[in-house]
């Protein structure tokens, strides 16, 4: 299990560096946006992001002090639910980070900025598909499930709402670029996915 | 502090009745999307009302529970921290719906489903300064500041990242409709704006 927290330590500390990339490239976006509603929306991305960094600042330095001072994974303590339930918060937030760089992608398709945001992109959904093996194995471990095991996105969640679903996000389906994205789910099989 | 939480419980109640209806005016958005972009787009803003109202379905018990039990606040409960670091993230998603329904509003502005959002636009922002009040309440309280405080958006944050900021959007700045918003902050103050 210590394995576990030390690549999650890894992946917090990927992602922390590339959202400070991120918020750096928006910033004269935003500054320079050419009306209120883009303005509006890259405004609200930054702020996500930034969010998300203030909270990976709290629970950063928490699972590096477990890993420090040796994992005490026994019982069902309040502390240990709800630090997997903050790693359950930050796998979503990763989640949302790859689509805030696709919505870039969709936008600054063949600019210069193209080139700095593909690779972060690109170890990012690594990152995120590493992340819901991580909770996957939490969950079992811990068998805390219902407790926090709530970030599961629209496209993961099995049942209802396929309609909004967009079946490129979903469970191993994925495959590059913001551009394979079918925009009608329905015409798409797994088979046909994989083999594109 | 009872009358607190029982207003917390009614706004709780009231921002998840609105995100419901605001998913199903999205989800026809979504499937009729005119390209992947568009459809991304507003699938992002579904998901993330989806994952808002999971976490919302978890923290209202808790705060009913309390207000049924009767509040226990004495002391540094872990459990009590988490409940109050729980509240301060859905502040936080309060202000990320307000955003939504503006960025819905830009474009869907002249349309007949400008009149449907318009009404949980108004009743958000008014439910989000409240929420805002009841943190500084709790935080009053609680002395413990720095545990929970952090879902503080980029326009409320002092000191660094004014570039990116919306006036509009800052402490007692705002007033009505996303059309009132300043496309250039630095031409405006906050008594220009108070007086438009």
């Amino acid at each position: 299990m210590e394995s576990t927290f030390t690549e999650m330590d890894s992946i917090f500390n990927r992602t922390k560096s590339a959202l400070v990339e991120f918020m750096a490239i928006l910033t004269p976006i935003i500054e320079n946006a050419k009306d209120d509603h883009e303005r509006l929306f890259w405004h609200h991305i930054y702020e996500e992001e930034e969010h998300r960094s203030d909270r990976l600042s709290i629970l950063m330095p928490k699972i590096q002090a477990m890993l420090k001072n040796g994992l005490n994974l026994s019982g069902n303590q309040p502390e240990l639910v709800h630090l997997l339930q903050d790693i359950s918060l930050e796998k979503f937030g990763l989640h949302n980070f790859l689509e805030h760089l696709d919505l870039f992608l969709f936008q600054f398709k063949e600019t210069e900025l193209e080139g700095k945001i593909h690779p972060l992109r690109q170890f990012t959904y690594n990152d995120y598909q590493q992340m819901k093996v991580i909770l996957e194995k939490l969950n079992l471990e811990f068998q805390g499930g219902s407790q926090f095991n709530t970030s599961i996105p629209t496209d993961e969640k099995e049942g209802n709402d396929s309609d909004v679903k967009i079946e490129a996000y979903a469970n191993g389906n994925i495959s590059g670029t913001p551009q394979a994205i079918p925009s009608k789910k329905k015409t798409l099989t797994v088979g046909s996915l994989k083999q594109s």
